[in-house]
């Protein structure tokens, strides 16, 4: 994630990102994202926290010190200064889609929210605007920070803005954390 | 989903689709995805011939009459004439990534396989390629099928081909299975 300028995101441009979003596919047209705009600077703080402990404690889990000190290099959250933050839920009980293709996979209810989130991701970059994706977190803890139903399970919290310094070249490829692998290494016949 | 024209897709156009798709973002950039294309048609015929069987099943669960011959009447996959049929699948303890990200919501890998299923879809579509994504089976008898590691989770089985007939309006929406909902009623501030 690149640490974002100090310019918001224009009503319209955050509306039409979700807009995109809300037309991704979904497994029985069951439309099962639920987007949560954050507006409270209390919030905000009190998820930032959060996700600030237990970013402490995946660094102390990386046993060799090269490894953690990179970790801890690495800008894993703007939940602070980030112009926008979307949470996004699954509602696990949607009344659209008639149950269509989740009997025996349920999960595909959580995998329709994933390709909205891409959908808007997409739609951000081709604007320019940066997007985050946090998942340093209890998401849990969160859901339950947010107050929302019950049947929502939390997917993405997403941190959006104006890139400082844009780059075509993703974090951590560029920090030497992971490099990209080939696509022959990951494609299989059966 | 539609039906597909006989139309075969070019080598190098299934080639520029998995290259799409390995190019999408991924939690700790650990490339999770795991792509198997389908080759042999007795394959083929034990999947489709599990998905008909679990298709059985789920019709017989809708209580309804008018539901029941509503869900009949779809076409939910195409696995006897696609051609093409990918299966995805998730590696639940990837080399790449170290690890960042995941130590809360493992499920992130397997998000991370949607972003790239997504992106093929997207990819395939700016071609002229429809995709289906078939969820109607259960998804450990598919990976036992195919044979793969048992670190792997199935995240999707896909049909590709051209479309009979072209639509910009989703089957589910056309057939009035499931109606598009507005955004203003899944928005939420916080």
């Amino acid at each position: 994630m690149r640490h974002f300028a100090a310019r918001p995101i224009a009503p319209a441009d955050l509306r039409a990102l979700l807009e995109a979003a809300a037309l991704a596919p979904s497994v029985g047209n069951a439309q099962p994202w639920r987007f949560v705009r954050l507006r409270t600077p209390a919030l905000r703080e009190a998820l930032a926290a959060h996700v600030d402990a237990e970013n402490a404690r995946a660094a102390a889990n990386y046993a060799e010190q090269g490894r953690r000190d990179a970790y801890r290099a690495l800008k894993l959250h703007g939940l602070r200064e980030a112009p926008e933050v979307l949470a996004i839920f699954c509602d696990e009980r949607p009344a659209a889609g008639h149950g269509l293709g989740i009997a025996t996979m349920p999960e595909m209810l959580r995998y329709s929210c994933v390709t909205a989130i891409h959908t808007l991701w997409l739609a951000a970059r081709a604007r320019g605007i940066g997007l985050g994706w946090v998942s340093i977190l209890d998401p849990g803890a969160v859901t339950t920070l947010l107050d929302v139903p019950l049947d929502w399970t939390l997917i993405a919290l997403l941190c959006l803005g104006y890139p400082e310094a844009p780059s075509e070249i993703p974090e951590l490829e560029r920090r030497g954390w992971q490099a990209r692998e080939l696509l022959a290494d990951r494609l299989f016949e059966r």
